[in-house]
């Protein structure tokens, strides 16, 4: 090889004109900028065009295209047919709208582009700092870990494992087998089914989580719990795990966390709370009490993308005791051994706390997002949609031509348009009808769920550009179509 | 509630002054387009200030902080303490260097901030364009399937789910004891550990994970593979899957993955490919032939942030029958059940596909990038690392001070320091001596591994921006500070 002329020859993926790109790059932020803004201006929803649709149908690029053309058709193709959580009007699943500022730091994550997984680098710090914000927000002890992952799905299945393994240390290196009867975990009916999900991940099988019977307001059953663990007892299994939910996801509920703490005390079982969106109200003072619980579990999931509003991706999980969190996942590989000074050095692999070698720079939107706010500023919008659930929840009482399908505890409600005399099955597909327009229409974006069978319009707000109007819309709008379906 | 009083209170998480947060944006992206363009004139490395790791360990912030005064923190304390993947001479671990243009992609991505899980929308698309493109990549069949993921690692976690759910269909709901005997996975010792953490992940336990020896080349013995499923079978365990490496982590061998999907067929046994970086050459033909096994795999993991360059984080993993797929994860609940129309339709939902339910716009980085570049164009800079690595091999063998420890068949480069006449042991403190000189002087940042006992300083070349003269000054540096080491 002849050096010169490779020289001669060496690229990189670099722009070849760095004023050009970076011209682009802020019109891109222009754009994004009067996206955002106006976002109150669009309909919440927009079907994809079959143009759209079809230019995701094309064969792999060979050659080069240019960037202001590739940035075009994001432009035209994919930005105007977004799912619409940004919309002041989207309620549907639970997804938080992500900010401006967010965004903006996203960008400078990207750029950076670390792997935030080990080195003696800052955001290695970074990440450690939101998890001890993240301790302080949730009540758990300076002595706890955590570690920020992509959603509540994987910071449950990250808590399970740490549960698994914990309850017997010879899971790890000889598996499942090493146990000598069948592991049992239970959480309510209500429970997401993200966790039944990685009860399947981790080896126990979904049959082996426990769906215990909830009350009237979907409350897990204390006393079913107890019932179902001694009936495990005997049946001669091995429970080792209570799962309890802060906002359930179909309503809202939140379980008696300290009843179940108090259970999970008694029977020496790994007690994990799932409060993916229902467990940010724990920064308001006046929720202190109900979710006093959660400064009592062994492990939390919430995410940050939800009800903290922060861009996706990003979510939380502690650990009470950091030594039984390292150990379910620590390595000692020789690629990956620290070293004394240098980039090697740094402080202790986040890869020994969790699944992921590969982590981006997901801290740094929550760090500048908080600092940005600050956590009383979280705790008013966190109030708002508190509020306007409740003002939604009395709309609808109000309103002769709907119900309300189940107690608003927190931020989710659930109705439906019901004038009278029709059919549940009837009722169930008049307001599917009415939803699919909600969305078709433009009007609003809530979700649905099935409540003792009867389909359920479910708004979940954790939407911090909603206002009181925007019920009024929604409110107004759904007993104009349900009025249309039934004339 | 008094609904005119409440609205005159109602706030959001948007920016008062949508002007100025957008003129802060706008410097953002200036400083980080001058950031990466100036890249190659800073050192590799530099030490995290004290100043700036005290600034990570503040209360939680209770009061919201002038946006631009939290710029300013993170410029002056984060920026300047990157793990700089981003510099021409950094080739630790296995780290992509991410492009401008990635960058931007993330801030639309952000700003957007869909979350690809379920609905009609067209991040939706995107992500099946990418997934799609991704087969063609690999030489996966039209009817294949896939997802991206964080990483390799749960690239991984999620193939090895689908193999094991896949031999046993009673394990996904009955767990690991519907298996009668103990399940066993195969691979070479070279193996990159994050297999052996996912086999503890999914309950089969790392013990169970069977490390194949290697040849001198550090490709499995494929005879010793046989040997050992036979003697599992004998002993009554259960062998069900065989991962190939194409590109180990510690040399960058692949192993004979024809040889082994042959073993998998014969023995009926699920085949995985973790191609974490050396899956990358499928693109190119020169590499057809030894790579051609990827396509007789059941399953590849594969990173975008590695070899292809994108910004972290986003991998692949490719399931070849997409039934069995679904399979694994499939979930059907209520409040996540398809509509006809609205929203709530569209493509089948990402989640019956992977763990997560929170996903994050990963694909709209690498559809742009893969449009700006061409797959052309990464072909060209996979070769010009490979060229680089043989360079770097020659520049090695041609100075008398230097030794290779292992052979260059892809992109790793493992050396070290040793002028004659100097104990192994010895040797071992020098290098690793040198390794951290080589950081803290902010030189360039190899990384490290052990061979044989041997430490070996190691390059591991998945960078865009390097060039050869960088290899000229990692050889001269390293021989400097060898020398200054004995002196």
């Amino acid at each position: 090889m002849n050096k010169e002329t490779v020289l001669n020859v060496e690229k990189s993926l670099d722009p070849e004109d760095w004023s050009a790109l970076k011209e682009l790059g802020h019109r891109m932020l222009d754009d994004m900028f009067e996206y955002l803004q106006t976002v109150r201006d669009r309909p919440i929803w927009a079907k994809p065009s079959n143009f759209a649709v079809a230019s995701m149908n094309q064969p792999l690029p060979k050659l080069p295209q240019d960037a202001a053309e590739v940035y075009g058709e994001f432009f035209t193709q994919v930005l105007p047919f977004n799912n619409n959580n940004t919309h002041p009007r989207f309620w549907a699943w639970v997804q938080g709208g992500g900010t401006p500022f967010g965004m903006l730091a996203d960008m400078l994550a990207s750029g950076m582009n670390p792997n935030v997984s080990l080195g003696d680098h800052m955001p290695m710090h970074v990440e450690s700092q939101v998890i001890e914000w993240s301790k302080k927000m949730m009540g758990f002890p300076d002595s706890a870990s955590g570690l920020l992952v992509s959603g509540a799905s994987i910071a449950n299945i990250t808590a399970l494992i740490v549960a698994r393994n914990h309850f017997n240390k010879d899971i790890k290196k000889k598996g499942l087998r090493a146990v000598p009867a069948q592991m049992i975990v239970y959480g309510s009916a209500e429970t997401h089914n993200c966790v039944a999900k990685g009860v399947e991940v981790i080896g126990i099988g979904s049959d082996n989580f426990r769906k215990v019977p909830v009350d009237e307001q979907y409350r897990v059953r204390v006393d079913e719990l107890r019932r179902m663990i001694r009936e495990d007892r005997e049946a001669g299994n091995l429970p080792f795990c209570i799962i309890g939910n802060a906002g359930t996801v179909n309503t809202g509920s939140t379980d008696p966390l300290e009843e179940l703490a108090a259970v999970a005390k008694e029977e020496n079982l790994w007690y994990h709370i799932d409060g993916a969106f229902g467990a940010i109200p724990k920064i308001l003072p006046e929720f202190s009490k109900q979710l006093k619980g959660i400064e009592l579990a062994d492990s939390l999931s919430f995410d940050y993308h939800k009800w903290m509003y922060v861009n996706y991706e990003v979510a939380c999980v502690l650990i009470r005791d950091k030594n039984v969190h390292r150990e379910a996942f620590s390595v000692a590989v020789n690629y990956l051994a620290m070293h004394e000074r240098g980039l090697s050095g740094g402080p202790d692999s986040f890869t020994n706390y969790g699944m992921e070698l590969s982590r981006g720079f997901k801290a740094l939107k929550v760090w500048m997002s908080l600092k940005e706010n600050g956590i009383l500023k979280y705790a008013e919008m966190v109030r708002q949609n508190l509020r306007q659930a409740q003002y939604l929840a009395e709309l609808v009482r109000q309103n002769t031509t709907l119900e309300l399908l189940a107690d608003v505890p927190l931020n989710i409600v659930c109705y439906r348009f019901n004038p009278g005399g029709i059919s549940d099955s009837e009722l169930n597909r008049i307001n599917k009808e009415i939803l699919m327009r909600l969305h078709e229409e433009g009007i609003a974006a809530p979700s649905y769920t099935l409540l003792n069978g009867k389909y359920a319009i479910r708004a979940a707000i954790t939407n911090h550009r909603s206002r009181l109007e925007d019920f009024d819309v929604l409110v107004k709008e759904t007993v104009r179509l349900g009025n249309e379906l039934i004339a």
